[in-house]
């Protein structure tokens, strides 16, 4: 197949302020978008082309500036549906090349991939300016140890509390009955240690009162847990919370309940309950449940009236937490990619629009954040969620790249997994595949996670290798994306498996990785300053076995990161940036090390490097 | 990025019988999914990768059969969902790769490509074992002359009717209100001529009521044209049809009127008629029309009255043409894409799924068929239409890799235009990109045009090109999906835009190219006894600069298609079928030219071809 021209890979249009004149559109507004190209470039007309209301439409370019290192071709685009999509056709005497999210097409794809842009969208906007952290509250500090579980305590039919002391590593009988404390008035003393590490956004795993340790199984979903405080501590929290100007994500669990909810216990005590219709009963008492796990009977939104009680009502749950004295910024929705869905009842696209009405209404800034482990793009196009937990866009293809591809499952038997990672083209094509789909200002708003509750951490994943672990997190803050580390990811602390991860906080500071700790604050405060990395273009550079460079810009600020995974010396070499309007004599500065290096004959010249990430930042 | 191994290649699933033990399931219904690979190729193991209500999961693949050729893994699958996509991951020991409808992926890709079974689905059975011939009425056969439209007749507007002679060529005056007279009766009476071409199924361009001859300004959806013979003509052609057992299917409008239908005169005279709200007036009488063409006003489906009188009532427009006298058998619906779509409103998807389910109760075998020259595949998953006219995934790149790239757009002057043709790989990439995001049983039905009454004609695409329009006629014809045939293409008519396509039959038999005629004949004779055609597997082989090869088979027969387009004869050769499980030995005829060749060392000798296709039949 011709390639395309050498030159057209300088072709480049983003969905960020830089190409789009503004990116929050209103439906009607006529909005200027940009693409820019290498002066060389050979490029007889770039066209747009758009499909409104299903037919096909071109206009085309103008050329509306000529810089020294590059061309920009502008054209108006009225934004006349919700969802808009389109691309460009770049006319050259080589052929007709279409250009989309995912590059240069010789032929003229679907429109899967197009750039979207949405209409009258509720951003949260403060979202991207936030570096979240995640607590498991159960394990991150105890503030009041009178409402500790006791030992012996019921708990769940006949399992009974196991209370464990700080120092203990969890998994001893039974992981989700054992308690060792932590609660929200912990958090509150601990805000100073947040703060000061940079964080300004929380997310907590589930506070409803529930039996068990990690609280997916729901019985009230008005009480916050008596052993975390209950709904008082948390007004507390959110008090001390905006004191510091810091906001605070809640968990929240729609697909199910516990089965000790009353919802539940009613139901199956009686088949013609007001609460019967809120579960699926495949032959009473047969019921369906979460992944067949029996404590969780899965909720049945063809019922009205659970849909009132949870969104659609005036004082819904997903509503009422938004209110005073909570106030939350923002929903974590459990398992968002199964909600409303069971064999032939799909309710999942109008349950969630539901919800998400339900929430805007309420605040239109607060962050609707879905949790789906798979491809999660339809519910990403600006009328359901506002972002998802991006673990399969970001955060597996960049885990199967540090270490080992991996497939979990009963039938794929240690001998059977080949010893294989990623490439790196690999690594980009995946992240490139998921990124294309989703409107931009979605992107940018997707939650970038190197572990979390539910996996190993990220430093037992690379092997306790302190170099791949600063890779990965550099990644992870400078990814398009809302970072969020893991408690005790800053300080080194390691997990093998979702168990062993949700251990405590040592708030002993021997026991801490100063260094780490330190790079982690220096990542944060650049993620907290930099516009390129909150709201900036993103274009990837290079690429090689182990290498992998991309720039993220605004039009004051250029940074170029570089990951290296090999273990040998990278030697020092040229990194092209000329197909990234990066013009010579820019003078950048290695953020890490203090390197510094000029742009000369479009190339960056990089000093060789050990394994690790580079961060390297020009302004215009 | 390192390629999969070259064995990998061999490893085939499509949705045909062969692959899936029933591509046609009912929800529940447990189907087995099998996957061929060549005996060597370095499989560890094949796991099927599918996602029941949103959540991934994995079967492993058992070895189920070692033929000398290939190896089969086999799995069974639930069909839980109505729409159920699958995928298959390869554990190797070079790595895993994903397995789905556009190939091998290193990385784990979106779901957007997976294969996709739908459940319950109403098939127009006979549809694949049909070849349409398209007729534009007035231009096909004269049988009455006597309900001729007659010069100087009030047409619309200030137009008046400009009658012409069967021999003129069209576009005197005005191409929308020049009559030759075809109609009805003219088609009944050459059904004797259509069914020796071999030719089984009609598709007619509109026939109800209107003032121009093109008919897509509908005056009164509840009457054939007088000037076609009316309701009578239609109905004694319904059952001459019958009487060959051949199949009808009609154009219908229902996205736009004429602006003389009762409807819009009411509404434009008075805007409180109860026919406004068919229509969206921006400010009455300003209103929104098809493209802005101002006689051809866009229907307003927010109106339920329209929704009832078109398709959701018992004796809707949709539903009253499948019932005798007139029992047609599917129905082509006109820009299909746009119905329902208008800025914000965007009530395509529940429009259509409610004229889907009107024409599904009258006739659960009824073919309804979408015109969308665009990416159609959000309107093909089961639940809206049975099919698209497939312009964009089967034509465009099949003219642009036999001529010449195009993009119609008045600032692309003829200078701009580059002289390529599309590379033969950007042609099966094209066609694949479209293929993959439908489920198999829609794509065996998609109508495979290589011309129309919208667009040049084949012959004059190529130049008059006689080669390359047998070319395009075989890929036509062996392509997944239904072909059809544009009335006059079989004897050579030659017509370079939609005005001089629209040119008059000739029935002087001396004007015919009778060689192409015999050709067609043949071709149709083949589509109509080749399973492999109608519902047989798709592999692609092979393809070069100038070259591709693709394979259809059933396990009783195999169809290697090869189309060749360089000018120079192509040398004598060896084609590659190892990887598509053809056994040495297997025998093959080629229909056109008789030749015979035995596969030897995993490869099919090809004689020297010229310019052209080449088709290659054996049985297994």
């Amino acid at each position: 197949m011709t390639p395309p021209p050498d030159l057209l890979h300088s072709v480049h249009h983003d969905g960020s302020a830089r190409y789009v004149s503004n990116p929050y559109p209103r439906l009607s507004e006529v909005v200027t978008l940009r693409v820019r190209a290498a002066p060389a470039a050979p490029i007889r007309a770039i066209l747009m082309r758009t499909v409104p209301d299903g037919e096909q439409h071109f206009t085309r370019l103008t050329l509306a500036a000529q810089e020294t290192a590059c061309h920009w071709y502008s054209v108006q685009l009225e934004v006349t549906m919700p969802l808009v999509n389109y691309r460009f056709v770049l006319v050259t005497p080589q052929g007709m090349w279409s250009y989309n999210g995912t590059g240069l097409h010789a032929f003229q794809p679907t429109d899967y991939d197009d750039f979207r842009l949405i209409a009258d969208y509720s951003a949260p906007h403060w979202a991207t300016q936030s570096v979240f952290y995640q607590i498991f509250p159960d394990r991150f500090a105890d503030g009041d140890p009178g409402t500790n579980p006791r030992t012996g305590a019921p708990a769940y039919a006949d399992h009974v509390v196991e209370a464990r002391e700080w120092h203990e590593p969890p998994g001893h009988i039974h992981p989700s009955y054992e308690f060792y404390g932590g609660d929200l008035p912990g958090i509150t003393q601990r805000l100073p240690y947040l703060q000061a590490l940079g964080i300004n956004a929380l997310y907590l795993n589930p506070i409803f009162t529930a039996p068990s340790v990690h609280k997916y199984d729901v019985a009230d979903f008005e009480q916050v847990d008596p052993h975390f405080g209950g709904n008082q501590a948390l007004a507390e929290l959110r008090q001390a919370l905006s004191a510091r100007d810091m906001r605070l994500m809640l968990d929240i669990v729609p697909n199910h309940c516990g089965a000790n909810h009353p919802w539940f216990q009613a139901a199956l005590a009686n088949p013609h309950s007001d609460q019967s219709d809120h579960f699926i009963f495949t032959a009473h008492p047969e019921y369906v449940s979460w992944l067949g796990v029996h404590t969780l009977p899965k909720l049945n939104y063809n019922s009205q009236a659970l849909r009132e009680y949870m969104y659609a009502g005036p004082n819904s749950i997903f509503r009422r937490w938004l209110r005073p004295p909570y106030s939350i910024d923002g929903w974590r929705v459990d398992v968002a990619n199964m909600l409303g869905n069971y064999r032939a009842d799909r309710l999942n696209a109008e349950v969630t629009h539901g919800i998400r009405t339900a929430v805007k209404a309420e605040n239109p800034a607060a962050y609707l954040l879905s949790e789906n482990f798979f491809d999660a793009s339809g519910q990403l196009q600006g009328n359901q969620y506002d972002a998802n937990m991006n673990y399969r866009g970001f955060t597996v293809p960049l885990w199967e790249w540090l270490n080992q591809q991996r497939l979990r499952h009963p039938s794929i038997t240690e001998e059977l997994i080949p010893s294989t990672r990623l490439s790196t083209e690999g690594l980009t094509q995946a992240w490139q595949a998921f990124r294309a789909p989703i409107p931009w200002v979605i992107a940018l708003q997707q939650f970038a996670l190197i572990d979390s509750h539910d996996t190993a951490r990220i430093r037992s994943m690379v092997g306790g290798n302190d170099r791949l672990h600063r890779l990965a997190a550099v990644l992870q803050f400078t990814y398009p994306g809302i970072p969020c580390v893991l408690y005790g990811d800053e300080i080194g602390l390691e997990g093998r498996d979702a168990t062993s991860t949700r251990c405590t906080m040592p708030w002993d500071e021997a026991a801490w990785n100063h260094d780490l700790l330190a790079f982690y604050q220096q990542i944060i405060a650049l993620r907290r300053t930099s516009a390129a990395l909150a709201i900036g273009g993103f274009q990837l550079l290079y690429t090689d076995d182990d290498t992998l460079a991309f720039q993220r810009d605004t039009n004051e600020e250029v940074i170029v990161v570089v990951g290296y995974r090999g273990q040998a010396e990278r030697p020092a070499g040229r990194l092209p940036v000329a197909h990234a309007a990066i013009a010579d004599g820019t003078y950048f500065t290695e953020l890490l090390s203090g390197a510094a290096a000029v742009v000369e004959a479009g190339t960056l010249p990089l000093p060789a490097m050990q394994q690790g990430p580079a961060l390297w930042r020009a302004q215009r």
